[in-house]
């Protein structure tokens, strides 16, 4: 893949527990923040519920429209982990024993800790290839260009690491920020100005309340450094021309 | 709408900020908290970037698959605010100002501020009914079943409550959680019966690393408090069976 190719994924939280308001996603922020690094941008995150169909349906949309796909939760012991049962049915592959994640948790338990229901963990897509976990032994997956990953956060971040040779990223994603003693009305119009002058830049513009005070973020994404001072500097432009102060943030 | 129909929602995060991993989205548990409690059950979550035609496009797909759809996002002053400017185009109504919104933000602005970026805040799809926000003035909207929301989680959450009366729901969905003092893997096969013997409890398993300590969260959940209770004994009496400690968690 070139380097100079866009390079899309999408997220796929699946969890009755996020739907439920019970647990807060974070998986989200810590693999986009991720992939940005490497090039990748994320264009959707989905969070669906503990069905297979509902899974099975939803990757085979994601799957065709990004170029990856990583899915989070459903890879452990019990009931409700059906995540590698659906992706091998929505890539229309055996559902089996893998023989190297057997391995693995067989030499990462004490003997006769290995029961059945962690042997539910070694039981994947066939020939799909392995993610190893540092934290925790069982293994994530992934079958041509869907990485499972687990819902726990710390096992999921420790995961990342050797995700790294896997993905072919583009140019990663920068990002500026600048923020402002100021509400969003005030600059608006002259923001409008600066997004048409500079289409290839992504202009965000994020109120905040911090210490009792209210700000606007703005912040600035591109491949491109020079693109992203361009903007910059027509910014600090009129910030200055309307004596708006510059904060920290 | 029968008390004892399922009332199913999706929400709808319209946000660069979030795919980017800049911002961590928390509107999705207070909206889904908030729902379950009057009887509304959140199936679906999509983030999305600020592009109008992705907007209109994913809204004309949840607004038609679920009873009520929640976006939250994009009703600023700022260039990246477009929701309101997408709903109508996915309901082809006109985009033009709402007179009762004008009136509101004119009240609520010393004279001479509201500007014309203030103003960008009442253009809405017409007809639009308004959503009150009792922290910054401006209103939210909804056209049929599909309700718009602030991004900004404090405004988000004060809004709810006006709320209340537009949104039908279902009986109320309850949950019940035995935490406990084991991994997943030795209670996966009991917990696979429990499930097995009651199909309509959701029972959600969740590892949790507290103090130090390993420990599992058993999730009942259900419009049926009996079915919670029937479900809740059979799976104290296999906790008793296998000496696992409960713990408060």
């Amino acid at each position: 893949m070139s380097k100079n190719t866009k390079v899309n994924a999408a997220i796929l939280i699946i969890g009755n527990e996020i739907l439920s308001g019970r647990t807060q996603d974070t998986n989200t922020g810590t693999i986009a923040t991720w992939l940005n690094t490497i090039g990748v941008k994320v264009c959707e995150v989905r969070v669906i519920p503990d069905i297979k169909k509902i899974i099975v349906e939803t990757l085979n949309v994601l799957r065709k429209t990004n170029d990856y796909v990583f899915t989070t939760g459903g890879i452990g012991p019990t009931h409700d982990d059906i995540t590698a049962e659906s992706v091998s049915e929505a890539f229309n592959l055996k559902y089996k024993i893998h023989k190297e994640a057997f391995k693995i948790l067989e030499a990462y338990y004490k003997p006769g800790e290995f029961n059945e229901g962690r042997q539910k963990m070694v039981w994947m897509p066939e020939n799909a290839e392995l993610i190893l976990n540092p934290t925790s032994g069982a293994p994530g997956f992934n079958v041509e260009n869907v990485f499972c990953l687990p819902g726990v956060p710390s096992i999921l971040k420790s995961m990342l690491g050797g995700l790294k040779n896997k993905i072919v990223g583009g140019e990663p994603i920068l990002s500026h920020t600048i923020s402002l003693r100021t509400v969003e009305s005030e600059i608006a119009n002259s923001l409008t100005k600066v997004q048409d002058q500079n289409k290839d830049v992504e202009i965000g513009s994020y109120p905040f309340f911090h210490a009792g005070k209210l700000g606007v973020s703005i912040v600035l994404r591109s491949e491109s450094q020079t693109k992203i001072d361009i903007c910059n500097s027509q910014i600090l432009e009129f910030i200055k021309e309307k004596n708006i102060e510059i904060v920290d943030r």
